[in-house]
């Protein structure tokens, strides 16, 4: 049987119950680290787990299926994953690739930074369409998002952003070598997403109507999950000075707030400080 | 300290460690029981959990948080929910009640239908508003869902709907006299919310654009989460007759399919079968 399993956002003891007697039970386990930041080392998560894990970098997930696969229609076989398993593309490539296989497959659920999100007061139902930021460079820089944000707030809807994250990505230069080298992992934080938001507003240069001001509502939410998590709320202007801290970063672009959805958020404006 | 504790889907061991540690040192431990169903029965949650639970029904956890919260700045109080905690408006009721007394308080995150439905094969950020499908009545037959519907389709998103949940109602006859009365509980299967949109569609009374037909791609989704989890994908007209089981059911009306979630959903395909 192939595992994949989810082990939560912030915390070694955030592993269900039955994902961690699996974990315990399994010949080979697999922690896939590229999606996310992981919440302990992987050695804390070691020590708690009782496990040897296996390292699992974006080459070996994507190319090296057949690797993690091997003879798991004998022996249990585990692929932990940050937040929920189908929190990313990749997951549901594998799990494809096991079926291809007739490997039986079983998927142990947890909460993901999408239904996390709901910690800042603002009802699930009442978000449309995520979005990714991506990190600009010099010569790229997508603005695409902002249409989606905008769809979003012209049905009174907020939107979750979740911002880049770059981890074990080669450098240009050795990306058609045979021995790749790495770029430093990076993370985006709230600050520099709401900066990028900026000048894209202040450019004027997007499709269709804009519904985002420097004076719109922005809720900052970082390391969701952990015990130093850390929520702020305000406009679009403040949010860009703010620091956070260390990542992982997301942001919330608010559309019309209900009145319990005010209430509640209110414990997190910046000028409530 | 007041702690929510989400418990997750579908198995007693769903729960996460640090939760279940949570719950065995907790001075009172409530069990919410309204929003959801439970995936296994009270006696069995008391036994693995090794506690003994209270029941919290709608009365208690909407007008009866100041009962739940007594002396839960001195001793731990746990509020159980299934799913994550801020799936219901009520639990932010809740948090916001102990925030105004001064009594500190942790939410434990889990796995819930909103990021759980991404085990279809469908991926989370091509979902756009989530809806939910009320029962009809003779003289109560709200058709705006559809709008919401239609919107997300216009732009290639998928809708998860959230099926009619009717726990502990009381009688109408019952309704203000002091001993209520309950109806029976009822839970909205796949092919009701599919026959109800089948009915609004062939009426040919609804506000602005329709996308929806009776062609159009659906997701049934019954327990998602438990051991006897059932997906299966269909027209609409075909979904309206597929008998899923027991509850909880959910449905998703498809937007625009993209490649790997076509290759996911075809698995579960009614001529697959």
């Amino acid at each position: 049987m192939f595992y994949i399993i989810g082990v939560g956002l912030g915390n070694v003891k955030d592993i269900t119950v039955r994902g961690l007697e699996i974990v315990r039970s399994a010949k080979r386990v697999y922690l896939e680290s590229y999606t996310s930041i992981l919440p302990e080392n992987k050695l804390q998560l070691e020590e708690f787990y009782e496990r040897q894990l296996i390292e699992a970098d974006r080459e070996l997930v994507e190319q090296g299926a057949d690797e993690i696969l091997d003879k798991a229609n004998e022996d249990n076989v585990v692929l932990l994953v940050v937040g929920d398993p189908f929190g990313a593309t990749t997951h549901a490539d594998i799990l494809l690739r096991a079926r291809d296989l007739n490997i039986e497959t079983k998927v142990i659920h947890n909460a993901s930074i999408m239904n996390a999100i709901g910690c800042c007061g603002l009802q699930l139902y009442h978000f449309g369409e995520t979005v990714s930021i991506p990190f600009w460079t010099d010569i790229w820089k997508p603005s695409s998002f902002l249409k989606k944000i905008n769809q979003n707030k012209s049905n009174g809807l907020h939107t979750l952003c979740l911002l880049d994250i770059q981890v074990k990505e080669p450098t240009w230069e050795s990306i058609t070598k045979k021995k790749k080298e790495y770029q430093p992992s990076r993370f985006m934080e709230v600050r520099q997403a709401c900066s990028q938001l900026l000048q894209i507003i202040d450019s004027n240069e997007f499709d269709g109507e804009n519904y985002v001001t420097r004076e719109t509502l922005c809720v900052g939410a970082a390391r969701i999950g952990w015990p130093d998590q850390k929520i702020l709320a305000g406009t679009l202007a403040e949010m860009a000075n703010v620091d956070l801290g260390s990542p992982l970063h997301s942001m919330v672009i608010v559309g019309t707030l209900h009145p319990l959805e005010e209430q509640f958020l209110k414990q997190f404006y910046i000028e409530n400080k």
